[in-house]
């Protein structure tokens, strides 16, 4: 199969091209590298030393199986960039993990707002514009995110993206894009993002999959490990770090483990093998054109943030404490997620019981000395209320705080 | 009160922000003119004869109650000049009309396809950035449209945003934004900001009232006919001109009506005074900071396409043609509007059957030289089927066509 990863040299992006070529398919990456760039803005390198991309792609080739190359294109600013290289590669398939990812760093500032919106939603539209222009028969893969639901409990678990409902005075069932509610800008373009899914499925008869991931967490896959240069990405810092990879650097370190607010916080988890796992499936399983979209949840357990907090605080026997949360959200919730159709496609899930150790005890003894303590807090505030809150001082409290 | 118009040089806006300085306020219009650079693109003009920006402001001054100011800013690519405009202006209210607002013209080419989304897009987030930056408590008025919702029958009358549903496996009801299905890029653009408003009402409490208007058509309002220097805009072409304006046109003409499809399509409708009485009140009865987002039905009344066109060819003595369809939508559909709660503040609508008269007279005896009739067909198909229908050369034909 031929197919251009968009966002390949990220941290969900490089290991999916790694899969690909080790399994035998043409790979291009298409990558504007900001990824790299944002790191160098916040002084928050990749915990684990990435080479540079010329390097990866060297050494991704000499995995033997497929073949990957790399276009540096900025795919929300350079539209002839993009379409000429989706005219030129003619791809069967298109991966799109180009967005801007961390809600933290969307929160930032208006600057960041507005950067991540502008290029989220010009990027997916870009994309989609190029597929119907250039390779109308491509198989389009998107990253999307559980978070969009926003964790109000609707009294069902989330489906795989439609909800079946019956609206007030109606005397019929319809079924509905399963409501958003998305907590924050990052968040809220993957919400655009499902529209414009949704728009081009049915007007231009795009085959798309539209997969709802949790929370990634974890080091390594089969073939980041194989190789130093084929080494993944790791962030901890405030705004990049996913909470359980925070929790996980804290418990190498013996640093408490820093839980936002109660740590009522349910969310939905997956392991970086397992989303590459999942993006492989979604790949050999397109929707037909014509098809609605077709959505996938990619998350394979839930936990609440606290009960995460004690369980590593258990096996790596350090303490927790609880921080005025920066976000806007709320103080505790219920989650619960049908079962994901990857399951009935093969997927054997990893489990955090399971490898959470390994994983502990992987960054203490390799990569400690880089740990760069100063970026491990997220501290941007959701809105001027959470900005109050902060400044009030409450920052650093070891009991759990009560909310506004 | 102290209002920015945005987007006030156009269709809407114009005939809004004159009837604001009529009534005693302070207006600033902000406009970066494309409306009529796009003019220039079609080669299709106003129909009436518009003066230019600055001799309207001026005339707008010389009716003698408020003030109305003028400042050329692209407010999609120049976000400090837009920030700075709010803050030196400091609004009470900011009424968005600054969207490319044409269906056909959004589906012309991909380049208008994306010019559409990312203009839209980034306008209505950069408006919001603004306000929580600069003025806070003011209070945003967006113009929406009822096609955001896709005329699928749900069963009940379509209620002003909010729909109650039982979700399937659920015991309780919840309250959802109305599942929308847009139609066309320029609808889903529409879509999208629904979501942008949900977010930032949400998360930074600013009050926002996004109008879902029907259809607008007629000739001018009190303040537009009061003075030729103010004399709105009238586009009857085949990207700008909606189909009640096309059909007036073609009356005051003695052509044809020309119908897309069968005519089954029912739409909503408003006259451009009731728009303009709208947006009074619903800048005098805004949502409190920290309330959902206001959603009101802004349109009078509903018909079917080839109910209109009967209506209008027996008064006005002329026939009616069958074209092929354009657009990818559905040949017929039930459309049923809980009613506006402007009635409720005090709306008295403009009927059809009494007004169209006046316009098809109007037109026919003082813009009929200007009419080019090469502009008033639309020929933007929506996708390559539709491409292919047109081309199979079934447009011209004067029975109704039978659907794909």
């Amino acid at each position: 199969m031929r197919v251009i990863v968009l966002g390949g040299d990220g941290f969900c992006g490089w290991p999916t091209s790694l899969r690909l070529v080790a399994e035998g398919h043409e790979v291009l990456v298409i990558d504007n590298l900001v990824r790299r760039a944002i790191a160098d803005e916040l002084s928050a390198p990749s915990l684990t030393p990435i080479v540079p991309v010329s390097e990866r792609i060297q050494a991704g080739n000499e995995l033997g199986a497929g073949q990957i190359g790399f276009r540096y294109i900025d795919i929300a600013c350079d539209y002839p960039g993009l379409s000429a290289a989706f005219a030129e590669f003619l791809p069967d398939a298109v991966v799109h993990f180009a967005e801007q990812r961390a809600a933290p760093y969307s929160m930032r500032s208006h600057t960041h707002r507005r950067y991540t919106v502008d290029n989220n939603v010009t990027a997916t539209h870009n994309v989609l514009s190029a597929i119907v222009q250039e390779c109308p028969e491509a198989h389009l893969v998107h990253l999307g995110t559980m978070g969009v639901y926003g964790y109000k409990d609707h009294g069902a678990p989330i489906p795989e993206g439609y909800l079946e409902v019956i609206p007030r005075g109606s005397e019929f069932s319809t079924e509905i894009l399963f409501p958003t509610d998305p907590g924050s800008i990052y968040h809220m373009t993957k919400s655009l993002d499902q529209l414009l899914f949704q728009f081009y499925a049915k007007n231009d008869s795009v085959s798309i999959t539209d997969l709802h991931q949790g929370i990634v967490w974890g080091i390594e896959t089969e073939e980041t490990a194989s190789d130093p240069r084929l080494v993944n990405r790791f962030d901890y810092d405030g705004d990049f770090g996913t909470v359980l990879n925070r929790f996980l650097v804290e418990a190498a370190m013996n640093m408490a483990l820093t839980v936002h607010g109660s740590g009522g916080q349910t969310r939905a988890f997956i392991h970086i093998q397992d989303t590459v796992r999942c993006i492989e499936l979604a790949l050999a399983n397109p929707p037909k054109r014509g098809d609605r979209v077709r959505i996938r949840n990619q998350a394979t357990e839930t936990h609440s943030v606290i009960d995460l907090a004690r369980t590593i605080s258990e096996i790596a026997n350090v303490d927790i404490t609880f921080l005025e949360n920066p976000r806007a959200e709320a103080v505790s919730n219920h989650l619960s997620i049908e079962e994901s159709s990857f399951v009935n496609l093969g997927l054997q899930p990893i489990r955090l019981k399971d490898e959470l150790m390994h994983d502990v005890h992987r960054l203490a003894t390799t990569y400690k000395d880089r740990v760069r303590r100063e970026v491990i807090l997220c501290t941007t505030p959701w809105n001027a209320k959470r900005a109050a809150a902060i400044k009030r001082g409450r920052l650093g409290t070891l009991e759990p705080p009560t909310p506004d």
